[in-house]
């Protein structure tokens, strides 16, 4: 008897599909803001433009998880990374002064898990619902040969919507503008790869160890660390700032500079801030250079704002309204374009 | 001397990132539209909304291309697989009556190749500018650990745009309308898993080996013959059609059904066309039973309109100009909701 040729014996389950669906189902729900249209098995979601914008653009984003994915699966914790992905995609558009309408997912497993994928979904509707963003479709794909089970990859596609001149950046800074940092809550979404390399191979500890100096928390909670939104912070806000840096790859020297005209400089000064512990414990067990540090992780800082001096107690005001930790990190000066990381002891 | 931690060594090599980034460039550039707004590097892509629509929906899809792409990297051939995706996701949208507005792309791979990541974007880019759709952004990500090299994975994002009381589909599907069925080139992008297992398992084929029957084209020629876009085809004739059906994943019987009110069937006329030559030879190499091959595949059937009897000619005279080929598939009658597949002998 010979081996059945279907779509099954060839590694794409379609009742498992549909379980999975149905799990989905009321997570995508729990998402819907009022412009959402009825969306779940559509071929396509559909959203109300919003009234009373004068001249609006919408402004997207797409982006991924990274490999912070491998630490949620040794770790089995699944209900995380959608909300990192998400916050991730709110605070790309936030950088242009956009606010979010909705979200789309894609996930992709070499064997899809329902169970596992209900848990990626609940991560994106949790993140969907942080943000007033509606989740208005995706897609579930099962490609074995691709994926080595148990992996799986994530990315995600926002929009949103706003003035088009409103958007803030290079164009609105000016020379003598306040730099205002936004304290991260971890990693976030960058630098993954080398943090577990370290961990792994420089401190030899698994997912399950605690982490040095982080009172008993482990590798997996300390990696996990969810991706922080900052469109609570900032969004009363918006009207005062001039341009944003949202501190992913590329980490502040890659980042910052995309705000900049190239008549000015951001100094930022390094002595403002005290380096978390996380960066610090990685950059001690292997040896890593200052200037990699810099330009994998993002140090304690997850968004860099430009605004005048004088808009920077409103700026804090907001972002401790919404519990984040901000600071003076530096100022705009003539330069050149570039991104100035001023040491500690100048 | 102990090896070095940087984020090179960690397997992710932000200068190869910026060798990709030069390359794709000019390849977004090509697709930009009117309403685009400026957007290489920035944080997220700007869209100027349409002016003239009176209460206008965002139509959005999101999808992959699943194991299309292992035939895609087993032969080298990376410019096609793009132009599937856009192709895939401008159908989607297209059956609610949405015309695309932009895309954006999420490629990731286990050891980042600048040249077959311009590659990929120059197949997305392709399917941009043929259906007048501007690709405003994407990611292109470096995970190893998750994607074993040469493995990559590719998914998009589109959006569209439409008026919100000129949404096709079940609402508006009437007892007595025509399907009209239009041609797909080829399996399009659905039912790969299965097809490579028959090609490498029952027909004992390699990519470079000629497929049967098919003038000496190759097994990866024939396999990844491009998904087609019916946005030219359909455009024009938007007003006069009730519903459609995208052909993908679940095939005529798991996609038809989605255009259908509970109240009728879509009864389809097996003899009306003839299967193609690539689904007899999978079929026919593997025994797989025939509800197997049209639940996994398109059988030749790309997209199916539903209209008014009609409305038939000014459809079929429409693809015919956008040489596209069409043929009346069935016709829509009183029942449940189901998608009846009518025997050739019947």
């Amino acid at each position: 008897m010979s081996a059945p040729f279907d779509y099954r014996s060839a590694g794409v389950d379609l009742d498992k599909a549909d379980d999975a669906k149905g799990r989905i189902k009321a997570l995508v729900e729990s998402t819907l803001t009022p412009g959402a249209r009825g969306v779940f098995g559509g071929f396509g979601g559909m959203f109300r433009i919003p009234t009373g914008y004068r001249a609006p653009v919408l402004v997207s984003s797409a982006d991924g998880v990274g490999t912070k994915l491998k630490v949620a699966i040794e770790a089995e914790v699944h209900d995380t990374v959608g909300r990192d992905l998400v916050n991730h995609c709110v605070n790309d558009i936030l950088v242009m002064g956009a606010i979010p309408l909705y979200f789309l997912d894609y996930v992709a497993f070499g064997k899809l898990d329902p169970i596992v994928a209900e848990g990626i979904v609940a991560g994106v509707a949790h993140g969907c619902r942080e943000n007033g963003c509606a989740l208005l479709g995706g897609e579930t794909a099962e490609m074995p040969g691709v994926y080595t089970p148990p992996d799986y990859d994530l990315a995600g596609f926002i929009t949103g919507i706003m003035e088009e001149d409103a958007v803030l950046g290079a164009g609105r800074v000016q020379n003598g503008d306040t730099l205002v940092a936004l304290a991260s809550a971890g990693l976030h979404t960058n630098g993954y790869s080398l943090a577990r390399k370290i961990v792994a191979e420089a401190m030899s500890l698994g997912v399950h160890d605690p982490f040095p100096g982080e009172g008993g928390d482990t590798v997996a909670q300390v990696l996990l660390r969810p991706h922080v939104t900052y469109l609570p912070a900032l969004r009363p806000v918006l009207t005062q700032i001039h341009g944003m840096a949202h501190i992913t790859g590329g980490g502040l020297p890659g980042n910052v500079d995309r705000m900049l005209p190239p008549d000015l400089d951001a100094a930022i000064d390094l002595a403002s801030w005290t380096i978390p512990n996380v960066y610090v414990q990685l950059q001690a067990a292997a040896q890593v250079g200052v200037r990699e540090m810099f330009r994998t992780f993002n140090m304690g800082v997850g968004m860099v704002i430009a605004c005048a001096p004088d808009s920077v107690s409103a700026v804090q005001a907001a972002a401790a309204a919404a519990d984040t930790q901000s600071w003076i990190i530096g100022a705009i000066q003539p330069g050149s374009g570039a991104v100035q990381l001023l040491p500690r002891d100048s």
